[in-house]
């Protein structure tokens, strides 16, 4: 049809090398023109949730593409540690990056509002502000500096409170506690009497089993089961007060991005929209069944943080992200932004969501204490 | 392959340009094949939340490829009638519906497990368990006799329990008061003794505002304030155990869908998957808007549905629920997967989304009584 008219309009003109064959090679020299970039992560290769999602993206863009962009998946280490991925897709040694913002602290302490707020707001709300509320604009301007664009690209849903050997039945419990908690919960535990320990992912399950640490947060009942935590810590506390969702960043750089034409930046950022719910979707079907299997099969006592913990951790939460909004202009702004919005989501999702989980479920938590 | 054969032949015969030729004519034949597809919708074209779902589709298709397919959007009557969206699609008046699965209850109850299932799974339930819980293929095996493939396009987020002109304080106030409200809801509240009307949307506002109802569910605060229908009723109740989501559906005719080739496959699921996470965060955010306008501009009232209505709701759902599933086999295996994943969700948001929900706010709803 098409395509038969084409070829033999091309072929009538080939000798005299016609308009139509300037088109044809014109469309082609386009078509042609292909992509191979790397794209470095934060997570090693094919980590079980949020090394799925970079995965994912290069599948999506190599089949949309017809295979003109090309991503290859680099995991922490293969390319670039994972601490230095922000680096990296700045400079141009990698063209992507997948990672979590508040790594980026050391650059841009605002990062901070873009992947996890103790108190915050879960995944549902994040995607909502970053979309549709002005978020993702703020995102952008903030990482500007460094010649950096960036997408949202997957969320963890609500994480654990973490795993603890030692029962904690009010605040006092905590005091003295040696724990794993990076970041600005972290710092709202310190104030609560807890002493922050920092080490990387790889030291933690020696570290609980030996008691050089009491206790430590990690992510979920998928990624926690698969890391074996459950073998070196006694309790399991809910619910992650302190990372409402973890946001993941899919970081472009500048120049990269605008190398490419007008289709393939879409498809890029079109694949990197899907890869933004796949991750969350994963992460909700898993959970479910590793929970399963921690606390039947494995003998996991799952435990609610006490009310007292609670409500101090969300007051020092205030002081913390407060203090952030300080640090600088963009920060204020960001801050503005991300609070103006919370209180109008948790107004909506007080009469909706959550009035909704407590109609259908009025006893919460049937399994714990 | 043929192609390839006459491309090379044309170019070996074409003196002066040689093997570059033969690729340039081979990949641009292959690019200028195009595709214009009519979508039809259940929705007035352009309207807020849901309507907006098929316009950004159809945006993203056209960057992504190019140009290559192309999607006219239709609203309800433009093409064909909202409730025949199905039919046009499966028989090849349109290639492509935008829509929800229980208006073809009809022709398959057991449609009605993909749309919003009373004191069911809510829009990240529903995701999880329809792309990593096997919900989707059961969704698709359910289409196949109709020759239609379906993807998962846009979420509602939980709904509100509807506008009432009388004030429920108990069961008791429930009977023989008149409302609109289809579906499976519907049958849930004609158990409680309500007494169901049906009729078309444009119908509602006139019907309250003349007291020919006494009550009518709708949305959520942005399509109802849009609506103005706090200008025909007194309270607004929430949550929407009816509707915990309504997830909206993408329908494809099974031969359109094959006459693609496969990168202009990818490049269609995946613009569904951006719009089926875009449409959710629209409507996050517009509510929240829209709540806020209704209840501090319009003084509209929020009241919590009592905590006995709830729980007889509640049971006249399993009941409903366990009905449909025994209408054929088909019906029979969705429930049970439905009721399988969410039996373990729920256990898992108990200590996640909902135990976070009453963390950050342990009062629930302050606006409301």
């Amino acid at each position: 049809m098409q395509l038969k008219t084409l070829t033999l309009a091309i072929a009538m003109t080939s000798a005299a090398t016609g308009l139509g064959l300037a088109t044809a090679i014109d469309n082609t020299a386009q078509a042609q023109e292909t992509f191979e970039w790397k794209l470095v992560t934060s997570w090693p290769k094919n980590f079980p949730g949020v090394g799925q999602g970079p995965e994912r993206l290069a599948k999506l863009v190599d089949e949309m593409s017809d295979g003109r962009l090309t991503i290859e998946v680099y995991g922490a280490g293969q390319l670039v540690p994972g601490f230095e991925v922000f680096d990296a897709v700045s400079e141009g040694t990698a063209e992507m990056g997948h990672s979590a913002s508040y790594y980026w602290k050391g650059k841009a302490p605002a990062a901070q509002f873009f992947a996890a707020v103790p108190f915050g707001m879960n995944a549902q709300e994040m995607n909502a502000w970053l979309h549709y509320g002005g978020g993702l604009e703020l995102w952008n301007e903030l990482y500007d500096p460094f010649g950096v664009d960036v997408m949202v690209a997957g969320a963890s849903g609500v994480q654990m409170g973490g795993w603890f050997n030692k029962e904690i039945n009010s605040v006092a419990d905590l005091e003295g506690l040696k724990m794993r908690m990076p970041g600005l919960g972290g710092e709202v535990m310190s104030r609560m009497g807890v002493a922050i320990v920092n080490m990387p992912g790889g030291e933690i399950f020696t570290s609980l089993q030996s008691g050089a640490i009491d206790a430590t947060e990690w992510i979920g009942p998928y990624n926690d089961l698969a890391f074996g935590l459950h073998q070196a810590a006694d309790y399991y506390y809910y619910p992650g007060w302190h990372e409402p969702t973890v946001m993941f960043e899919a970081i472009v750089n500048e120049d990269a991005m605008a190398s490419l034409p007008d289709d393939l930046k879409a498809i890029l950022r079109t694949a990197v929209r899907d890869v933004n719910q796949d991750v969350l979707d994963e992460y909700t079907a898993r959970n479910n069944d590793a929970l399963e299997s921690l606390v039947n099969e494995h003998g996991v006592e799952l435990r609610r943080l006490p009310d007292d913990v609670l409500a101090e951790a969300k007051k020092h939460s205030q002081d913390v992200v407060a203090e952030l909004a300080e640090t600088n202009e963009m920060a204020k702004k960001i801050h503005d932004s991300y609070r103006a919005f919370q209180e109008k989501v948790v107004d909506y999702h007080a009469i909706s969501e959550q009035a909704y989980y407590n109609a259908r479920n009025p006893e919460g938590d049937t399994t714990g204490e």
